[in-house]
């Protein structure tokens, strides 16, 4: 297998290589996740800490499982109650747990470009939780291994990423690696909700739903992130669903078999309508969150092969 | 050994050959624990979630501890700081963690029937670990197994509960089980802590103290629950003190063996004069502590070995 | 090895080859860190639970990955957010806590002595994680080990301790270890900030930072420790780093090859320049920190050995 990354900073490095190869070592610990025993050793032996300057259960616990169930030593630092609020930089925070000696530093920060400041000041592998609006790799990770799963293949598929692009890092990375595996991919949403200078991204914008999801194969619908509109527009949840929710009139236009998919955790009549979300048939949002934690073993147990197989020195 | 059960939901669903089969048990953990080693492999290769959504440190250091000790993969949700605040609903979040392929969920929850609800959704085994008035099964199973111990027998006991019969789900949990193990149960307290409709349950109701407790084997105070008194009649601490707090003179009336129990945590002076609650002679209230432990261990194992015999498919 | 202690509670009851033996097993767990594989199975079969009554990120962070290197089940209880809010006395946590079976309890508690009556109560050993401005043993012996591998020595070394003498239990528990091992310790810093009665343990106070740090061998630099001055003096912090604050200015005054140490977290600015706290030639910042899960390391171990050895009546 080929992996050549110190670090799992956002999917913007990676080679579509390196991409299968951990979606390949992923399908791997979906078995044993839902197997009998879910105890590997892997990391056996290792140390991960958990860094999270931002509050999430569901990521967070994610992580957290996959380092267990693979051996580790796992310890999770609430960030928001430590000392930084005694004056510490971030800096200073990340030399003092690096000179603790974690192999693995899973880290989530509001601010974007803070994981990659922080992976240069440390001796361990990082991997990016989310930063800013920047990148969420193992987010698009988990989406592209949904996606291979119910599609067969993960590539010329015709995606549409919907709803609140601006303030997404989740649509970021999802936009970076679909692209890398020779996907259409169309971004759906009001002008307001959509950042300036996409186009570079060769991506195809829609403002209108009916137009934006006809004949796609994947339907990836963006929670309304109302808690980083800073300011602005921001639209009311009634008008919003009417326009960019996600229901069976709308997803009429896509292909008969499209899938449905949401990051989580999801606002229940603002982006989509309950019933899609919880129809077997289309819906594979509990899947992505299943995909989620074995995508996180998969990423963690390749960073420490080459933790294992180079001293730090060779990295530093 | 039997033990039919796929979740821990209640004592209500539970035979007395299945209520004598975790206590049996749980005499084996107790040995365990206080040896010096105290780590075990009944629960290796499983994950178990704690999820809190109402705080409880010492019911979920119980649960915690009790499996680690078993070789389990335990991590705990703040489910206050949780995704429900980003208005998620109960059901998603459960799904959710469904979705990570935990064996065993340990909820507790400010509603009853919640976990009940829950239960119902997932591929897992649940315990509950206490929902709104309705039952808390670990802690009766813990009583029951320090009264046995104590007294060398759990059946044609005289039990007196005393003091907030109403709000509280250890007392439900408590009538139920110690009902079906052939106990004569009484409940004390002022009419405004004592639920309608108790008559049904084949107990004897009391006012007074002195009568309550005459020629009792077991007084079983209860914590005045003034965090679930919703408007309505809330007495004075002196008052109820005066009255219902357990005091030397008070506790005359019971068997000079008769023993002492509490649920924690106490206000002393309250429910309960500290020298009462302190007087080794009488007081078992550590040790349900400790039975605490060993009855969850004993819970999970049992629990899991079902998970381990029949494949979910049989459940569903 | 000779060890005679139950607990860690302080320095004060160490002997000096205590204090030497729990170096010398820290030497092995720093390789043991620096290791590819950072698991043992010292404290294997034993619980750890780590009871902070006040926050601390990095100490309690150090002791979790201690004890989970070596094998523990370590749980962490959130004490603020604990019983004690429900009326709960520090001794009845204890008492509960103590009926789980621990072997190790970590403690960090804002009043002095309260870690000391609470070894009382229990069973287990004890270490003092901090307790108010008494105590902080783990702290003294990370410095020392600090000191002992960057001097080859350590005694008959001359160290200034400057800055916030009083609120400090790190100055504290770094006096009485630094002069059980016969060094020269002098205390720097203005005399609002300087303990009543410094006198009788043995050290020189300076009021100049030129003439306390003439030419002394280690720096220790001490945290404004602004939370803990209740009413009184408050310095301003640019008054304060004039005078104060280390600089290359005031670091001439050590000997050329002195080192500098701040137990941290550090107030950039104000008790030290970055500069010189990111110098490698000078500051061992890093190495503290480095030096202290080692030394938890050690420590418990020890103890377990102890706890292993004899029978807990033995103790009791």
């Amino acid at each position: 297998m080929s992996f050549g990354q110190r670090h799992l900073l956002g999917i913007e490095p990676l080679h579509p290589v390196e991409i299968s190869t951990i979606l390949d070592l992923a399908e791997h610990y979906v078995s044993l996740n839902r197997g009998a025993s879910k105890h590997g050793d892997a990391l056996s032996g290792l140390t991960q800490i958990n860094m999270f300057f931002e509050a999430s259960t569901r990521t967070q616990a994610s992580f957290e499982l996959a380092g267990k169930r693979l051996g580790a030593d796992v310890m999770n630092m609430a960030m928001q109650a430590s000392s930084l609020k005694k004056g510490e930089t971030l800096i200073d925070t990340a030399l003092t747990l690096n000179a603790m000696h974690p192999d693995l530093l899973v880290v989530r920060h509001p601010h974007s470009g803070a994981v990659d400041l922080l992976a240069q000041k440390v001796n361990c592998a990082v991997l990016n939780a989310g930063d800013g609006r920047h990148e969420h790799p193992t987010q698009a990770l988990l989406d592209a291994l949904t996606i291979r799963r119910a599609k067969g293949r993960l590539h010329r598929l015709s995606i549409a990423i919907c709803g609140d692009i601006a303030h997404s890092r989740v649509a970021r990375s999802n936009i970076l690696l679909l692209g890398k595996m020779e996907n259409r991919v169309r971004l759906v949403g009001p002008p307001t909700l959509m950042p300036a200078g996409i186009a570079e991204f060769g991506v195809e914008v829609y403002e209108d739903m009916a137009e934006g999801l006809r004949d796609v194969d994947v339907v990836m619908m963006l929670r309304l992130q109302k808690e980083r509109m800073d300011g602005g527009f921001i639209p009311s949840e009634r008008e919003y669903y009417h326009r960019y929710g996600l229901d069976a009139e709308k997803l009429r236009a896509a292909k008969p078999d499209a899938i449905v998919m949401h990051p989580g955790p999801m606002n229940r009549g603002v982006e989509i309508d309950g019933e899609i979300a919880d129809d077997i048939n289309r819906s594979v949002i509990q899947e992505q969150v299943e995909m989620g934690v074995a995508v996180r073993m998969a990423a963690m147990d390749l960073l420490a092969r080459n933790l294992r197989a180079a001293p730090k020195e060779v990295w530093a």
